[in-house]
C-alpha cells in the first residue's frame, strides 16, 4: 500500500482549526496509508496535533497567516489573501507533487475561483462542483452541478455530463456511465428552456450514454449515474433530498422512544448510516487536474475522516484526475 | 352541513374512468354533505357507477364526447375539443352557481390554459399550480409554483407570493403567513438571477410576511407557509421529497421482512400516512375564481376520496376562492 498525502486546509471550517485537527488524527488512526499536510495557524494546529496524539512522522504543518472568510469577495480575496490557508493550500497542491489532493470547508466561491487560478484544467471552463450520492441500488449517481454555478447555459450542462461521465468511469469503474438530464417530465419536451435547449446537445454527443429526462422522484433512484443539472436546480436536488431524509429520521427517533422500540432504533442507525448526506462526504470539484474536496462548513472531525476516505478511494483509482485524461 | 357540489372530469386519467367512479362512489360514502357531477361517457360513468352502488340522487352524468391526452397541443385543444370531459367540466363549473368546485386528472398545460379561458381570474396572470404539503411541525406549506410556468420573470414569483398568501390565510386561517424564497443559500445575495431580483419584490412588499430565502433542506420544516419558486424548482422540490420519502418507506419494509419485526412494519405504515405524497391530494389551481384541483394521472380511487376531501375542507373555509377577494 503505497502512502497518499492530502492537504488539509484547517481555516474556513465553522468549528473550528481543534476540531478538523482532531478529524486528522482520527483519519490517520483509520487509514494507515494516509498522510497530511495541515496548513493553518502553526501554533493552533501544533497544539491540537499534540492534544490528539497524531504520529509526527506522519503530518507536516504549513503555516499559512489568514483566513478566507463567507464574507470574502472572491475575485478580491483572490489576489490579496494569498496568505490565507485556503490559497496556500491549493498553491502547495499544484507545485508539490507528492500531494494527491486537497480538503477544505472554506468559502465556495473563492475556491472555484481558486481552482481557475491554481489548478487550471484542460478544458478552460469553469470549474463545476458535484456530489456523489448513495443510489437505491447500492451504486452511487453523481450529482453535478451542485452550487457552483447557479445561471448555466446548455454549454456548461453539456460540460457538466462530461465531467460527471468521466469521474463515474475513472473513479467507479462503470464503462458507460448513463447520463440524465435533471426535468419536470421524463419527455424530451419536457423542461425549461435551458432543459429544452440541452437536450438535443446531449443526444447528439456520442461519448455520452445520454438516457434523456430524469424526474426528481427518481433523481437517486438509480436510473442513472450520471444526473445534469443548472447548480441552482442540483442544489436543490441535494438540500431537499437531505432535508427530507433528516426528516424522516427525526420521525423514525421520536417513534422509537415512544414506542420504546430497540427494533425500531435500530432500524434508524442503520438508515442514518445512508441518509446522513450532509454530515459525510463533500462536494468534489470537477475540471481541476488535482482532486479538491469542499467539505461542508458545518464539517465535524467525523467529516474529515469521510472526506479523508474519499481521497483515498479517488487515489486507489487514480485514473480521474489526472491531467492528460482531463482532455476530454 | 349544507351540500357541496363538485364535478369530476373522469377522462384523462391513467387507470381509466372505472377507476375514478370507484373513487366517486367512495368519497359520497365517505363524506355525507358531497354531491358530484361526473363527466365523461355517458355508458361508462353510468354502468360503472351502478356497479359501486352509487345513491343515485346524489350524482349527475354530464356527457363529454371526446377526451383530452398528454398529447394534445394545449392551443389546439382549447379550440378544437371543446367536447371533451375536461373542458366540459370547467364550461359547466364557471355557469353553473351550484358547483363548487372540478377535479381533473388531465394534461396540465390544457388545463392551466383553459382557466385562463373559462375561469379567468381577477388578475389576469397566468394561473399557479400550487401544493400544500405536510411540513415537519404538523403544519403546512404551500409550495408555489410546482410546474405550471417552468420560466419565470421576478413578477411573477410575486404574485406566487400573493397568491399562495390568500390561500394559506383563507383556507388555514393564518393571519400572517410566512413567505420563504427557495434559494441556495440563506442569505439574501445568494440566488440565481431570478431569486437575486425577486429578493427586493418580496422585501419591499408590505402585505406579505417576507422572512427571506430558504435553502431546501428546509423546504418542509415548517419555517415558512409558502415557499415561492419557479415551476421548475419548485417541481424539484416536490418530486425529491416524494422520491426520498418514497425511497426510505421502501428500506424500512424490506428491514421490517427481513428483521421480522412487528414494530417497524407498524411505524413504516405511520409514515406512510404522513408521506405518500404522490398517491394523495392534488395540485390547486391558484388564480381561478374557483376551486380547481389537478390530480395526478396516475390517480386512483383513495386519490378520488382524497381530493374531495381538500375540496370539502375549502368549501367549509370558503373564503379563499370568492371572486371579490381574488382582487389581491
Amino acid at each position: 500500500m503505497s502512502e497518499v498525502k492530502i492537504i488539509l486546509d484547517t481555516r474556513g471550517g465553522d468549528k473550528g482549526a481543534e476540531e478538523l485537527v482532531k478529524g486528522a488524527a482520527l483519519a490517520l488512526e483509520r487509514f494507515p496509508e494516509l498522510k497530511l499536510a495541515l496548513a493553518g495557524d502553526r501554533g493552533v494546529i501544533g497544539s491540537a496535533a499534540k492534544e490528539n496524539g497524531m504520529p509526527e512522522d506522519r503530518f507536516e504543518i504549513i503555516e499559512a497567516a489568514t483566513e478566507i472568510t463567507n464574507y470574502d469577495d472572491p475575485a478580491q480575496a483572490l489576489f490579496k489573501k494569498t496568505d490565507s490557508s485556503m490559497l496556500v493550500s491549493m498553491e502547495t497542491l499544484a507545485k508539490r507533487g507528492d500531494i494527491f489532493g486537497m480538503i477544505t470547508c472554506g468559502n465556495t466561491a473563492v475556491l472555484l475561483s481558486g481552482v481557475i487560478r491554481y489548478l487550471p484544467g484542460e478544458t478552460r471552463v469553469r470549474p463545476a462542483l458535484a456530489a456523489v450520492l448513495p443510489a437505491q441500488n447500492g451504486k452511487f449517481t453523481c450529482l453535478v452541478d451542485t452550487g457552483a454555478t447557479v445561471d448555466c447555459n446548455p454549454q456548461m450542462l453539456h460540460h457538466f455530463a462530461r465531467l460527471g461521465t468521466q469521474l463515474m468511469r475513472d473513479m467507479y469503474g462503470i464503462a458507460s456511465p448513463r447520463v440524465g438530464l435533471l426535468s419536470n417530465g421524463a419527455e424530451p419536451t419536457k423542461g425549461n428552456k435551458l432543459v429544452k435547449e440541452t437536450h438535443p446537445l446531449l443526444a447528439a454527443d456520442e461519448t455520452l450514454g445520454f438516457i434523456g429526462n430524469v424526474e426528481g422522484n427518481n433523481a437517486l433512484s438509480g436510473v442513472c449515474d450520471v444526473l445534469v443539472c443548472d447548480g441552482f436546480a442540483g442544489n436543490q436536488v441535494l438540500k431537499v433530498t437531505e432535508g427530507t431524509a433528516m426528516r424522516i429520521m427525526t420521525d423514525i427517533m421520536v417513534y422509537a422512544r415512544r414506542a420504546k422500540s430497540r427494533d425500531i432504533a435500530a432500524l434508524g442507525e442503520h438508515l442514518m448510516g445512508i441518509y446522513d448526506i450532509g454530515s459525510l462526504g463533500g462536494g468534489i470539484v470537477l475540471g481541476s487536474p488535482k482532486p479538491v474536496i469542499k467539505a461542508r462548513g458545518s464539517a465535524d472531525a467525523k467529516a474529515v475522516v469521510s472526506v479523508c476516505g474519499m481521497l483515498l478511494n479517488m487515489a486507489a483509482h487514480k485514473a480521474v484526475f489526472d491531467a492528460e485524461k482531463n482532455k476530454i
